[in-house]
């Protein structure tokens, strides 16, 4: 059996995480790979009641400290209950949106990132991915595409102001230049397929 | 502007922390303060959302690492947006069940009593009560109240076993014995109203 391995999509909106997650699931299949997509917050039973809690509601429903423990939980969950599962199997797993989105998300209001990674710490005894991919658009391309989607999709999160989310850029910057080994930057502009093609290629060294 | 006071009432299930919570509360009123009673997990809006989850379901919903996490944000909400804004409004507040609960229930499943300590500091900065009563029964006595309650109100933790319950109480004693100042043993046997006049007796000091 071949290893599982653990392939995470980051970035801010409207860059195309989910379509990525999807074509690269197929490209992998397709190299007679196994292939689970998943998300968060949410993925597993529990995690998705607790992505309820957060992702409706107004903008200031939870502190920033009471929304990092529930990111936690959710991924405890998550990590737990699937992703591990699924990785000891020998799947694939891919995941739209992980750890980096909330130490970006939350760092960008003010949480320590080592508090983050103490919460994932314990919460899902520090599962990393063996590669994380942070896809780029140009400073407002990706938030031009999010709001091209249909208004009511919008949640608690898309709904804050660009300075917010300059900050989630800048902190996405910050962990893949602290971690090249695990991030990759991305160029997410063209078609998709030339962007799968430039997530196979940074794949390369994990693929059998 | 006398200060605003938080106590907490602890124990295993069916010693009577809601009922002494609100005969202590009167008792209080009665010698002029202005007191409200409270309860965990909920208490504010948010943290009645995630009491939800907490509490309905199998006994193996969530793992010990998940349920921490929820307690804490639950506690992280509940502190931030009622009983410190309460406290600093020159109120006394009693709650029945607080931090000292997850450290008994979670840790009789294992969850070290440092980790619960950090995710308290992290989630509710943490905010200790000035007093808490441990009410203790003759083991066996309280749950043998608890079952005499409709069965429908029984939840993820009254359905657990008598070890499990042991457990809970011989964590509640350690951290008695731990925090002389802050925790006192109540004698909870008796009628209400000879437990209530205990609960004052020990609270003589805080008294204006």
């Amino acid at each position: 059996m071949t290893p599982g391995r653990f392939i995470t999509l980051e970035g801010g909106e409207g860059v195309g995480k989910s379509t990525q997650a999807r074509r690269l699931a197929d490209a992998l299949e397709a190299r007679g790979l196994h292939v689970l997509v998943t998300r968060e917050p949410g993925g597993s039973e529990g995690a998705e009641a607790i992505r309820a809690l957060l992702m409706q509601g107004d903008i200031g429903r939870w502190s920033p400290h009471a929304e990092a423990l529930l990111f936690a939980a959710a991924r405890a969950d998550h990590v737990d209950r699937y992703i591990r599962p699924a990785i000891g199997a020998g799947h694939w797993v891919i995941c739209d949106r992980f750890l980096d989105s909330t130490r970006a998300y939350q760092g960008a209001q003010g949480i320590d990132d080592a508090a983050i990674l103490a919460l994932h710490a314990f919460g899902a005894r520090g599962l990393l991915p063996d590669r994380t991919f942070l896809l780029e658009l140009a400073a407002g391309e990706g938030r031009a595409r999010a709001a091209g989607r249909n208004p009511a999709a919008n949640d608690r999160f898309e709904g804050r102001d660009d300075r917010f989310h300059d900050a989630v850029a800048n902190g996405f910057a910050r962990i893949a230049a602290s971690e090249p080994a695990r991030l990759r930057t991305i160029d997410a502009s063209g078609e998709p397929g030339q962007v799968t093609d430039r997530l196979i290629g940074a794949l390369a060294d994990l693929l059998p």
